[in-house]
């Protein structure tokens, strides 16, 4: 098959029409597309209807050659995407025996039995590409003809991203017969439009290499993206690319290439140097400890940490000094340090992190308004503190997400 | 105008189409509407480009008689829903002296001067009705023409959340000639499909009441909506469903009517009572905390906690005795209990929440495998531990979630 010049995203389940679920599946499959530079002009949802969705179907292909499917791949009766597809393209269903087997395996491994519905999801439109599902049940499926291409894709988002990333990728790499690698860099305090300013020239470059900053959660992301004939030459581009970016002002604020999240990025680093992390959470409230312990695995480096919602809870739990907190208050840079001080002490760890200031909505003071907030660092070499000046008009959420990742930008060693 | 038939919702925004966002304006959107018994049928993405808006638009119009849309009224010139829908509709644009007032008030009050890129959100059709946005500068818009709708709506989340509740849904009750409330039973130790089992007949009873369950990160809501002439006779009709569900065997595990979420239930109980919190986490790792610190206010209640990650934290901390973890490790009932018992008297609270088993993916024993874990609560009348057993199957974030609303069940005083 030739290159796909345009696809569409197509969601099957009344789930998502009655909005008792976010459509995340959307979201992966449209930033994917994006990174591989496939125009998608519509995405669509509609319900476990097959009247409905044959339309929706007939509607897509006559705008771009490839949909993408997502849903209604289940095994009860009400889940009728693969048979609908297969119906439009003309393509009886068989029992492929291989699935089967891996479906049965699949519950016997998780200690029982397969119900006869799930038959129904071995059954594989004829001559259609099957994307084994090591993850689930339903296998998903790619059928091409007449110069259009469906790929079928379980609902539920675990399954989906694994294999659209174990399977459907390569797929895209065959039918492009070229190679995209996209690498993330990872860039705090410093804003998308100065990022944008700096790295104009190298996003309007075009070619095989695209760069494009996007801002999420207080943070700033450059996805890198190359395309070429093999994955090394490709990945020779980002690097490429990437040094390019570390040597402008951007450089300074990188503070890791793939590494996922900030909080990510310190266990590496910490991990790296046999170090080990506590935090004392006033405002974030526990969120910080969470976004670590997000990670499995990180408690090799993690030990623990202390919520201290109370001033009560400051001086018990971190040993925050009574007179600190009478002279400079609970939301301080003076308080902040001795929490810091006070977990890594408290927990035998090599660092501390602290947070504590104002989330809102309510609070705050004239001097330190609703979005203040002071984080801190400790190590045995001392204590090092930054005062933040968040929008009041920022949500709740969100000074508290910024101010836990400030913290650990400050574990991680930046300004 | 008449009763609106069918709906169809449209976002329009290129983040949306790469990817860069998730629509949770349509799941917002979406669940509204089926609760208003509006029919959905479909949603459609498109980017921010006026003539392939205006084909998904008269398409929208081939399929049902009203349009919600959102997104594409920003200041800037990419920003062309209102100008293209507009534009379908014949109708000019003016400008609307008082939009354009709220919104210079809206920038002079955060101290800024107004650019003059935002006169052009003042701009209304000819005809068109305001809902006045007092959350952010975009008014939205709602036509009237032709027996068709368009309900114009701005993208940020924060936004359309506030418009929707506080005006689009009087409008929707105008136009209905009736009044629809809805209100939700929390549900906890209870599956979905036991729950539906027993309501059944309620939710297939139909007339001017529906009931609708809805599983969701190991809870169950059930959602009860009743139409009628005015508010009042809705609520009542509400109520009585509620009551008649409180008698059935779904009964004993109902924890709230309407609040939100367990962390809240539990923050509205302990208030009424006097009574104060803290926390212990393991497994769960700062995630109850953060839970109940989502919520703006619970400082009254809520004193602080301790996530001890290591087993050094936990004795250090919370004073959980070194032979306990010994004869019973760290994942146990009786190290739930003291942990429970040790955050509740460090932080000289009434009650003390506790977490400790296997998040995964790693880790587990035969006897306790991933997914087990132990949580406990502590009173001056003693410790109450419960024994949490989930597939190993489930995601650590599920696992961790689950086990956090298990610990808040427990202080609900659920089974």
């Amino acid at each position: 098959m030739e290159q796909i010049r345009s696809a569409e995203i197509l969601c099957v389940g009344t789930e998502l029409l009655l909005g008792d679920i976010v459509n995340t599946n959307a979201a992966l499959m449209a930033e994917r597309l994006a990174a591989f530079g496939i125009p998608v002009y519509r995405q669509t949802v509609v319900g476990d209807n097959p009247a409905r969705l044959r339309t929706a179907l007939e509607e897509a292909y006559s705008r771009a050659d490839t949909v993408f499917l997502s849903g209604g791949l289940g095994p009860t009766c009400d889940d009728l995407t693969k048979e609908t597809v297969a119906e439009y393209f003309g393509l009886p269903l068989y029992l492929d025996e291989e699935s089967l087997e891996r479906i049965k395996k699949y519950f016997s491994d998780i200690g029982r039995r397969m119900p006869d519905n799930n038959i129904k999801q071995a059954m594989i439109p004829e001559g259609a590409m099957i994307f084994r599902n090591d993850w689930g049940t339903a296998p998903a499926i790619c059928i091409e003809k007449d110069r259009k291409t469906a790929i079928l894709l379980p609902g539920p988002p675990v399954e989906i991203e694994q294999i659209w990333f174990n399977r459907v990728e390569p797929y895209l790499h065959l039918r492009s017969g070229s190679v995209i690698r996209s690498k993330n860099v990872h860039i705090l305090n410093m804003g998308e439009s100065a990022v944008e300013e700096v790295l104009r020239d190298m996003m309007l470059a075009g070619g095989d290499l695209t760069v494009a900053p996007y801002a999420k959660d207080g943070e700033v992301r450059v996805r890198v993206s190359a395309r070429a004939a093999d994955e090394n030459t490709a990945d020779a581009l980002c690097d490429k690319a990437i040094e390019k970016i570390r040597e402008t002002e951007v450089g300074s604020f990188i503070y890791g290439i793939d590494v996922g999240s900030a909080e990510n990025a310190l266990l590496i680093k910490l991990r790296a140097a046999g170090e080990t992390l506590a935090v004392a959470e006033s405002c974030t409230g526990g969120l910080l400890a969470k976004r670590i312990t997000d990670i499995a695995g990180c408690s090799d480096v993690f030990a623990g940490g202390c919520v201290t919602y109370s001033n009560e809870a400051k001086m018990r739990l971190l040993g925050v000094k009574h007179d600190t907190l009478d002279k400079h208050t609970a939301v301080s840079a003076e308080t902040a340090a001795e929490m810091a001080r006070g977990v890594r002490l408290a927990l035998g760890t090599s660092m501390g992190l602290a947070t504590t200031g104002y989330a809102g909505p309510g609070g705050g003071t004239p001097e330190d308004p609703v979005g203040t907030v002071y984080v801190a660092v400790s190590t045995a070499e001392g204590e090092r503190v930054k005062r933040l000046s968040m929008s009041p008009l920022r949500s709740r959420a969100y000074i508290r997400y910024s101010a836990a990742t400030q913290a650990l930008g400050l574990g991680l060693g930046l300004k």
